[in-house]
């Protein structure tokens, strides 16, 4: 299958149609495509000329071809006429066909500073297919929830959500404790409790996937606990963690502790997609706060609380809205 | 002629090809284009389209469509093969010919929250031409700065401009005093001193415009003068301010004095175009820092100055960049 | 009473010792001491060693001279030791006494710039009279919050109420609407509606100020009326409140929409104490975020909530802390 | 000598009374004193006791104890009559005497939190003795500049210099390249070259030491070679460097290149004095900027020499205003 969908495909397929999203037109519906692969020429007018053959109005676009490596990277927002005549399937698998039938058969850019990676021999693109994703914003993502006993994280998603800012359904808080119960029960969402030690890790973690077994994405919003390739295995680039330190500085455990005692002037939180390798996934959104040799280790904890729930909701807004690619460990963000 | 070319087509057509832009491959040339009107369907395939027709490569693009008010705003960055066989200009050409058509003859939205503007009677478009800016890379902008006594933004423009991060030919500085002459003078740069009195304004101002003839862009870079209207019709959207607040508090006069009386915790610096209208003209840029009851107003102005700079900087560098669209008292400025 | 103690005194009289505050040792009480007053030498000696003399012991000090007003601004904090033979009444008048004849019989500062304004023949001192104020941190202040229908900034000030991050005690939440019943009822916190016509109004300003007999400062967390000189003046300087620009900028209403029409890149927060005059109160905290010509005001507004929440935190805090000093309608706020 | 004058004394020692700075009084002289050491009750009435007995009047004063490790911080800044009566030797004696007497003979704290460290056996200090340090502000540091290629601190150190915004005298810049011998002789100051290769780097820094021994700091303004502990040993706590990270983040060489690898959405810059340790030294100061996937390791430099040249500017203030504590590899820096 050289024409995948890697990003978030499981997720599409799984989601049912929800509740209408506010925002959506009674007569149009909102759909995004996101776009990614080696750069060739074309792929731009490829896509838009479909999406106006099926009579979509692209409100918003970025792309941006990273030179160097020839990558190309597009995210499309556009309004499609909601009535039973058009085939959407049909859009998107033309859309499909054209862009593999691009980078097949058309040259590459012969400018100076990049060089063909085209093997004429084997008509084989010597790089990294095109791959297309698309997403309807009436299928709201359904996510779930992560958490150990810090509850302010938990707070602002289920508080934001409650307010019609996040747009996805909150399908479960799991936690390894007991503690944090009362917060999603404000809310009426499913609280279930985990408990870890290391000889349950492994029985733990099988319950936890079958509870997230409909969700298509995880948010950690402080999960103290590190999870298994396994685990991580059922979410690639869908787990959303953050970190409480501006990455790669003070990676692993107490960031507090270690910022405190190296006497830094600002701290950082870091939110992340979560891969193998501990606080080594890629990057989604960063941000600090000035601090002073006056800020105890609590202080530290105090302050940076506030830097954590911003930053996790920033990420989680960007991905909600189809505005990050995951590439090589790196994520592109587009604009808000 | 209701397609019009209102950004800055003055200054392309003013600008000689000077020395060839460092960044620009041997064999390509970088292009950029800006399309801004009133929204209709296809406009983005057809510029990507006769792009590719002329063996153009897209390798950044951003649009973004006011949905409330139909207009639609693009730039798009490309690279354009450099032989002698390409004709620049029938590409240029035949864009604003399809454009046009398309305006014409397409039917417009018609969603719900998109009401036409279209009155088929006259088939006249009732809304904003469509109009594209092309520039080319290599022709570079030429700059003429207007400075009165503070030297700070004069040096940072120069500096950065001779450490060649800042794309554009410095032609002159013009002052009403002569205080600052040596910095011009360190990098070689002609210099001239128009003092001026309420009775001598208008004929100082008729020099300065001699003077200053030949430039794409004006810059007042601290320049403590009212610029009268009949100054202000030569360069629309082509004079670039720094106002020492956060505008639109703190217009006209001693900004830091009002801010300081007001007792405000954070001053700011705005980068905007000129209009008749003093300190109303359209925002490209604003930042802030942080001040605290012990500054004085002495003090205010030291620290604003290093935020002056930086944003006199980032604002020009957007405007050469081809960042920038203006409509409506308001900028649309595109990311770097 | 040319002595008086201006600053909160009437909300250290009646708060009633509440609860015992965790972070004060069961041995030693922390205290906050905030003089002001026209400068003169030996103030910064006077107050040190009288604290000195009843045992306390200073762990953070802060002190700003205004050499051009000559006025005097200090902040002590100070740990003492809590058995009942010392008398912490005693402390507090010896040091009053102590600062009231300094400043009659010093001389005053003769140096140049700091011309002496103590008239001889009348032994009066021409300047501000010496105040201080204590506060002892076990004396938790009361507070009560009003709000209308928006309900981010109320969440942020229960949440962290709750989780002991603000040194204060929740009386009442008081509001012209019903909306928000669920949020101060969540945590058992009293809510009383008080609706607002222009007919009821100084009816329900009088019921008002009854149910906050009590209460030392309240907080306006988007209460969507002005209050009326007579409310006013039963918390001078101890009324809160959140104005959701960055003022002096957009004050008024709808500052979101006039920040849109503008074309700001910025847009702001501003936590002040209220005054007669509209959003022209002494401002205690501002922040700012990154706008762009994509937010809409609804957007405008969404992301403006997070500004304001936090920004009203931060004043509180400066508040709770006894780290303001109000002087001339401007805030010395020392730091955290 | 238990009693050691650590801070920046050889400094002071050896600066000579240089042109009298602009802001100092005719008839009066600007001083600070700092104090640091072991916390015992007394000491900030001692230190204000004996100012104020030698006429002294403290303008600004910030002081904090850390209450967990029982070390005690300040800063004084004070204007001192300047007639020759005035014995200012004898001033800066007694409050020696005055320290050291409080530090032996009184009890220390012994609140439940802050245990005793007095060994009565002995009558032993078991803490670190307290140390003050006077600087007066009409004896300017004395400063030398190192630099490799790269113009922009140094262009930045030499123009705010210039321009008042310094307040010190710049004796000479060394370079290991001949580079940039145009900045500093635009201002008149000496530049020496002192190549630096493996083998003649001991040499060379001899060298260098010897240009040097007049200064009271030396400022890194990306100097690319590293110092050997000879030459650190000259200068403890009064070598400046600029990193081009957010340390601890990206120490070592090529921050932005492993910033990008990294994909981080924020790049910094990083003030420190320079210890044996490589990039580990007491940080200063510390900034960030916002940077996207867009920016190729060549924008992020350039991003990141506005950063660079404002962190170093921010810290070398804080330096010259003797706003800085350096204490177990950590800066305490009093409020500007």
């Amino acid at each position: 299958m050289p024409f995948s969908r890697r990003f978030f495909s499981a997720a599409t397929a799984r989601a049912k149609p929800l509740s209408l999203h506010p925002s959506t037109k009674k007569n149009s519906r909102i759909g995004t495509l996101r776009v990614v692969g080696t750069d060739c020429r074309g792929i731009v007018a490829a896509c838009t000329q479909v999406l106006g053959q099926y009579n979509c109005n692209i409100v918003k676009s970025e792309h941006w071809t990273d030179t160097q490596k020839r990558m190309f990277f597009q995210r499309l927002e556009f309004h499609h006429p909601n009535d039973d005549s058009v085939d959407h399937q049909a859009c998107e698998d033309e859309l499909e066909e054209r862009l593999r039938t691009i980078q097949f058969s058309q040259s590459f850019l012969s400018q100076s500073n990049l060089e063909p990676t085209f093997d004429a021999a084997t008509t084989q693109v010597q790089g990294f297919p095109l791959e297309c994703h698309w997403n309807w914003r009436d299928r709201r993502k359904r996510v779930g929830i992560m958490v150990s006993k810090y509850d302010h994280c938990l707070w602002e998603l289920l508080l934001r959500h409650s307010a019609n800012e996040l747009d996805m359904d909150i399908d479960l808080v799991i936690s390894n404790h007991d503690t944090l119960r009362h917060v999603p029960e404000t809310f009426g969402i499913p609280f279930f409790v985990t408990p870890i030690t290391p000889e349950t890790k492994t029985e733990q973690e099988r319950k936890q996937l079958e509870l997230l077994q409909n969700v298509d994405i995880v948010i950690l919003a402080r999960y103290m606990q590190v999870l298994s390739p396994i685990f991580l295995q059922h979410f690639p680039n869908r787990i959303l963690n953050i970190h409480h330190s501006f990455l790669p500085a003070f990676s692993g455990g107490s960031p507090y502790h270690k910022a405190y005692d190296r006497g830094v002037k600002l701290i950082g939180a870091t939110a992340h997609y979560v891969t193998e390798e501990l606080d080594d996934g890629p990057i989604i959104e960063q941000d600090v706060m000035v601090v002073s040799h006056r800020d105890s280790v609590q202080k530290l904890k105090k302050k940076g609380r506030i830097l954590e729930r911003n930053v996790l909701h920033k990420a989680l807004e960007a991905h909600l809205e189809d505005r990050v690619i995951v590439h090589e460990n790196k994520c592109v963000v587009f604009g808000d």
